[in-house]
């Protein structure tokens, strides 16, 4: 396996995006990513691309296709792979896209991560993201997603002592980044209480511990490291990759309040870059509800099992903190296209990589890691990045 | 890149199967592929997952947690891929596999197909076929799958005097040999006249130019060739692969007539086999309408563009022909659920070259090929396959 590089970045930003259609935001981030790239179409090997559940949300299987010929590339018959797992598609797409540069089989490919969420009717949407659940054990009795999560939030509360401050302080926190992050969504702080005193979503969950419905597009361009220097002076290299699957249902675990998917994949990709986590500058989780933030911090290692809770209300994860998590705004705030967010979360990590994250820079950022989930955790992709 | 062996395969029957649902076709034809193969669940890397619609068919995306869960792998935590590509599915998830033991990353990945298709009501199996074409400027406006393939037939009758009874006769030759599968949907020779006089679907093609809705799986174990042997006297290397995409809607293509994802595809798996057409003694093709088979002999190479139609009435693609084409049946009579029919081709061709297909049994067979289209051409999946 020869080192593999990011040599470019385009993002959308993520919103309520009424005049813009799924192929306009894809083309809209390939596009970016090129560009900042250098490179020239012709050299494109193949596509990658995460996306959901264009199916249920468009009316679009086919999405590999979609995304060659929207964006010019299907007349130059270039292979297109569509990955799902759920909102981990994007990590998904980027893995297989890393590992198909890293074993000499492409040499530059680009990444794509979209989704078109804001079409359907409000419990449209509920129901297709319940279909990263089980469908049989889980969603066919009415469970819902932030049902899902706030089951673990209970058990965690029960277990460890969290409280629900903690857990708002997780979305006070990722608005406050949101806000200096132009592709957000939201760009507002807010306050303890307007978490709390939100509409309650699934006890202890309220409406603002819960990322929102966004339409959203990013996309990333790979390269193989040795010749990543000829496109730009900053390419950021690929250190460590990892993937893992736990039981799809809650029932099948010994702990709902470990993601054993996400020990894992951390476990992996810490081992193939040759780093523990107190060596990670910057970190970017999956914060679709704010639950997951706190699991995904004990689960990556950077606090103990059960400590989650406190870290946020220390502050050890703010923009100055030990482990800042979320300088983009996190899914919460930035927003949450469930098959961009993975592909959005390694843009960002190369932008604070590269020095380039302007008003939410962290300083002297040399390592970065970003952490993707699917559903309430049978899937998740770490990846981990590092400057040149 | 090192060689790869299938060396494990496996196979529900296809048909409406009312007491079966999506992770038991799954997980029988996953685990009849793991016995056929010899290998223990510990000894698997990874799982590749092909997949059109659960999320429209069954409710259930995150469609790779699924298949980890239900086949028992996911207390192992083993990383599983879902791919998608319309019908093509099961080609990409095959390709994808193949791909990442080629590169030395996995030693041992499964490979499966699945689809699930007969829970829903007729008109909504339609509309989900719809979703491989272009939504915003095919179906939105009224194309189905069929209505797109029925404009290709009335060219091809144009241009190159193609005839209905021969577009009937790809059925008739297509239900004999189903007759001798007993995985098929459909056991039961027809006449010519039973296609012609059948139900018009979308001029030309009546209901039994259709390959029918049908639920089902398949799934294939992937070695490294040099370890292959000590699983299997009769491991079958994957010599040739090829994807190549074309315009997503029909009215980008120069000649509709064509299908350039298929000629693209097929030149890179020829080239990587280092093999000609002329050398392939059995082939797979994607006849999921009858159209579909005559445009395949002609853009793989087995015949001159506008020769399809004439080759089929001359009977060189029967068992006994220059080139037996769909022994198993193909997708109109074995039956096409269409994420499993990728996989479900080579297993065939697996079966063919390692001379076990019973009484559908091509003599000699050395070298297959599998043809696997998504939609009406927008990707295209070309494997050649040779008995070790």
């Amino acid at each position: 396996m020869r080192d593999v590089a990011v040599i470019g970045i385009g993002l959308t930003k993520f919103g309520e995006l009424w005049d813009k259609s799924f192929r306009n935001l894809i083309a809209e981030a390939g596009s970016k990513a090129i560009l900042d790239s250098g490179i020239s179409g012709k050299e494109i090997d193949a596509l990658y691309v995460g996306s959901m559940s264009a199916g249920r949300f468009i009316g679009q299987e086919h999405v590999g296709a979609l995304v060659a010929d929207s964006s010019g590339f299907a007349h130059m018959h270039i292979p297109s792979i569509r990955v799902e797992s759920a909102d981990a598609s994007g990590g998904l797409a980027f893995r297989q896209g890393y590992f198909s540069v890293a074993s000499g089989m492409n040499d530059i490919v680009v990444i794509g991560g979209v989704e078109k969420m804001t079409d359907v009717i409000g419990a449209e949407a509920t129901d297709t993201l319940a279909t990263s659940l089980d469908q049989e054990w889980e969603a066919f009795f009415g469970s819902t997603l932030a049902g899902t999560y706030a089951m673990i939030a209970t058990k965690h509360m029960h277990d460890y002592g969290t409280t629900r401050e903690q857990l708002a302080q997780v979305a006070v926190k990722n608005h406050a980044n949101g806000a200096l992050n132009p592709y957000a969504q939201f760009k507002r702080p807010i306050s303890l209480e307007n978490v709390l005193k939100a509409p309650m979503e699934a006890y202890p969950l309220t409406m603002m511990d819960c990322s929102p419905v966004s339409d959203g597009a990013a996309a990333l361009v790979l390269c193989a490291a040795e010749k990543a220097k000829k496109y730009t002076d900053k390419p950021i290299k690929i250190i460590g990759s990892g993937q893992a699957s736990d039981t799809l249902p809650l029932h099948g675990r010994k702990n709902i309040c470990i993601f054993e998917s996400t020990v894992y994949a951390a476990k992996m990709a810490y081992k193939q870059a040759g780093i523990k986590p107190k060596d990670v500058d910057v970190v970017e989780v999956h914060d679709s509800y704010t639950i997951g933030e706190i699991l995904a911090i004990e689960d990556l290692g950077f606090v103990k099992k059960g400590e989650g809770g406190k870290a946020v209300e220390n502050k050890i994860t703010t923009f100055d903190g030990e482990i800042p998590v979320n300088p983009s705004g996190g899914l919460k705030a930035k927003g949450h296209p469930l098959g961009a967010t993975g592909v959005a979360q390694i843009a960002e990590i190369v932008m604070q990589l590269r020095g380039e994250a302007d008003k939410r820079q962290i300083k002297n950022a040399k390592i970065g890691l970003a952490h993707n989930v699917g559903g309430a955790g049978a899937t998740c992709l770490v990846h981990i990045l590092e400057a040149m």
